[in-house]
């Protein structure tokens, strides 16, 4: 059974509490449920992290080598200045994806730059919690049956 | 039923025979069959159409409005650069999604840079032929039952 | 009588449907017959072309070369990034006054850079369909009586 | 009948005597005295007032407040600069509508920039003098009958 | 006792019927009254200059100097340009604060550059009127006793 | 009782200790004293955390939502890169003071920009420790008796 | 017999009309039959398409693909701006050289920048028509007996 | 008898009591002193103003239009910003040149941009008061006997 | 006998499993070790500290004050953005160098850029493990017998 | 007889021993001989001077005026930063043709910009050895018969 | 007596014949003989060293080191890029005055920037050779009777 | 035995007595001396070669080549700008590395690039003379036994 890894990066805890109009009102740990049974049904075994602290997610990069198949990263503004994350990421083997939920093109210009994408294998962005199930998709078709 | 449009901008038809090792070995056609395929299944009445003309493309824009519910463009190299693409694609009601085969991020740094994203939903790049996929799933998401 | 060429761009078919908030909601063809009418009263043939192709307003001022005396053109988004329609215009020997229906300078940032002004005669931006109608007027009052 | 304040910024003092190739031979005089003409036929009653002083104009849009219904301004070299004198038109609730002489972006590249312009209405720029007059009808238009 | 210059640049004669959704409504003057009254209870002599013209506001500063023992100065846009205030502030031997009703760095891209801060001996933004009261404290206390 | 979080940055704990001809004498905990009892007599209740990791300070910035009135927060360094708390405070409902104790305008230049001004209420500079102080008094102002 | 494609972009069918003093006075259709002398004399086929339109000139490139052996284009303004052209040209596996009647570099400075050099086997600038000659010589060479 | 106009800029006025490690200890008005005796030695009927407003630079150089032959100009911090004086400064048709006490080069980077020297003669920067003298100097011989 | 800290990043904890073409196969365990060696045969007590937290970076900074005498840091991907890091190295009163395993200026243009070197005293970058061994050396000299 | 003066710069002399994948195997030695021998059938008598010092080449061009009809020049590396070069070349009173071995727009992004194609009459790049034969076909059709 | 070493950098060799509308036509031995007659009104003993090389210049200001009191630099085009002339110069510990023939602000803009007047004593500038006499003059007054 | 070429730039023949604070006391020659001894401890065998011009250092390379196993240069000021130098080290086919003896990244600004270290296998800055010890030591690890 394949093994993946989602990391949600900083204030993604405030998930269904901040800017409703931008994110909806599902918490981050309901859609963690949410992406759990998808998961189930695409036989992958999911984990998630979130943290605030950038060293947390580049250790839970890090763990996941030799583990995990595949990385789902949401690196919240860390997207636009962690070269670290990116580092971690880019000695991870397996498949990597960038997730938003809104879609940083159409916001304030700092989120224009992504830090990470370079070292990702794709990006999909501007559907709220469902980004991730795409995602998800990718992954299975990925890593095949 | 809703009504969908694909559009595939400048090289796209050279899909299958342009640097397989990016863009995968399958042509535009068996492409857009396969996507018509996934539409059929999802309710979606497809129509595609490819141009190297960026003129074909904002008037293709053009006519969706009041007929297609959404539009999935892969723009190619014209996303770099084509105002008056964004223009048309603003001015569109439905849904709008901006797909890309590769990831441009980790390509030349005249990629990175997307005059569309502004005005799309979202984005969906670099899982091949699977992005237009993904992109289909998060129209017949937004669309509902 | 002297002749004149009003160029319409990309987009500019929307006319009337498109943002009538920013554009109202006259349509081109109404427009232009109301252009028409204030070409008649001062001795001015009106040609009207609009083209969402660069390439078809490119030949446009080709082929007015020799036989207008004035082209009016509002290049729509054109206007910010095509080059050719400026070298084309710099050939065209006659008056060029560029016009503009919104105010590009209170708009996104992309809007305040113009490729085409550097070959104008002048410019008249912001007055909505009244904008050719100045222009007109300095297009005759350039002519001379 | 409605009032109109015709503002002119610095080095306009010497119209006729300055690069008469650019500016053409008529003095400010008798260039206000033509518009005062045009101005009485639009049944619109003009001041003028011409300033070398930043705080001049400042202070003359400052007064117009409330007493008159646009603005004519040609800020001179402020233009490239002068943010108080954007904010001070930001304020006025009447017509603002810049004007050229000249065509700035066929000059130095200085002149491109205008800090101005994203305040006013709409923009006359390149005809000499007659720039002025577009500007009356375009105010006489949006002040309707 | 100490004395205090206040100095107000371009536009704030216009305070409490500008913007009053950022600026209040309370007017220049009334404002004075209210420092007035502050600065008697710290033993302050206040004396107040507004001016749109930036030589007022140079020759305010120059003339303060042996006399006044700070300044509290909000050189309204001047504050983005105006390298000849921040030359006279520069001479000035006293305590230099500078004080904005809004926050700049929350508006315009313009207004985050101030060619002022550099030789001011502190800031206070973004708390209307009350700016004031708080440079006030902060002279009276870097006065000491 | 209303209630204040003040929060350090990154080398705010050396404060006393280090460059004390910018940054005085006094330690951070004789300092938070001193705030508290200015609180004290203001009717505030105050919390103080310091912490030289960003996630902590995201994290204390969450947990004060729904409990804390408004925040004051000296981010350090971190003032010129974090986007994370950036959006941390973007999303804390009450009011948010930046304080810097030097006036970052008179240092180096990579201490010009601030991305955490962009979302507070106010800010201010340059006053030392008295900088909290001004911050104190304002958030009294604007939480009212 | 080896074949050549010679495309000639934007403007250039003007030659012979346009700017005789940067440009010559021969026009498109008689140097193209200069070229073709030329190109049986060194058993090359000539094939020539001129267009004003950017996707014209992507499909000449692609139907170019398997047939010509060797490409020498002169993209006109689309030099400075067709990422879609470079991407077509990239594609074709021949030779592509690039050609230019006059030197850019010694020109405006929009001009100094070519998007297309980069995926060029070499450039060809400042002769005039010989640059063609030029050209045609190095295809020669590098095709080989 | 030839004439000069020697201007002085913003903050000039403080000369002999500003930073006088940098401008020395002779005022403003003993320097004017020593410069007429050297005009006089070269037949040159001095007249000097400062001003600390731009306008009256500006109107200073308009009024030596036909009487003076030269113009010495030391515009202090307008040097960096002050368009409409560079503007009023190319009409005149005498001599010009740009004198600086100090060297700008070797100061702050803001002071390294002059927007007045495109259309100065010359420029004399850097040897105190004695700028003035070999200003002087130049003037004599380019005026000739 | 002298103290010296280490300091390794973030990443630096996966040395030896990351990209052995350019970092080598030698764990982090092993070269500390080693560096251990050389520092007992220079009479240097070596602590070391690796972190994928800024924060623990910043606070090891801080503690080894007043106990280290020297620090020598690779601060890993912190190096392109930690201005908090800068900021604590600043305030360390002994010796600080700056070492890289590879050398930077060969790599990707964001590694061009150290936020840290302009606080150390030295740098030693390119020589893989022996980059450690050269800053010793480098320390043990500045130190003396 | 015409004469020609051929300039190799900086390394130009390490040809045949230099990166042979992109500029050949044949030395410069060989490479002169030959294109004298091109030179001989045109009528063009060849001098060549290959200096690594920018001051030689400088004088090179000096001493060509009034004696060569003709200078060829690859500058090396010297092309990117040597403005002295280029006011030389500017003097020239011949024709000048600005040669290299390699495609610069095809590599490193500092070989993109040229300081000396501005004064040349022409560009010839990117066709190795033969780069020199095409620049004497030039030169021979601009000297005429 | 003191001594004076003159230094003329690339291409001033060619004065009198390079461009007579810009720099005249007087030689640069004519001049140089002209300003011997000056230094020996002023008892300096001139040496005098033109060279096309950066290095030769280099040696030139460090042989002046301890045996000439003022150096008078005309650095040419090196003036824009020569950082090691710059260093050179430094390090001289006598006056230092640069010079140049023409007005560089007002020619191409690569001549706005000087790398060498950072640490010239000051400049003149536009005055053709009388440009050295003037720095004769600030020199003669530097060193004192 | 190995042989290592030491390479000093533009003005390192004023070790010891330019900016002693800086780079110390000691001359070039006795430094050089310093090194010939430990490179015989290490066996190496020492070529030292100083020079003012890029020249001399190009060819300097150029003859180690398939002589030298090693060069350590110290370019000086052209460190940050000449490209030549940098092509000429690419060719080195031996180890190279870039020393200096202060911290440039705590220098000005401009000396914060090196156009030199892309192509050098390490760097050692900031440690005056013992830069070059260190140098030396990295040398004779990397040669190995």
């Amino acid at each position: 059974m394949n093994k993946l890894l989602m990391l949600s990066g900083p204030n993604l805890d405030l998930l269904g509490t901040r800017s409703p109009e931008i994110y909806g009102t599902m918490t981050l740990a309901e859609h963690v449920e949410r992406v759990r049974v998808l998961c189930a049904s695409s036989s992958l075994e999911l984990t998630h992290r979130q943290s605030n602290f950038e060293g947390d997610l580049v250790e839970a990069v890090h763990n996941a080598r030799g583990i995990a198949d595949a990385i789902v990263i949401n690196a919240g503004a860390l997207t636009h200045y962690s070269w670290s994350l990116r580092d971690a990421l880019d000695v991870f083997e397996g498949i990597k994806i960038e997730v938003h939920l809104s879609n940083p093109a159409a916001r304030e210009s700092f989120r224009h730059v992504s830090v990470v994408s370079g070292v990702a294998d794709g990006t999909v962005a501007g559907f709220g919690l469902q980004s991730y199930e795409l995602a998800l998709r990718a992954i299975a078709a990925l890593l095949g049956p």
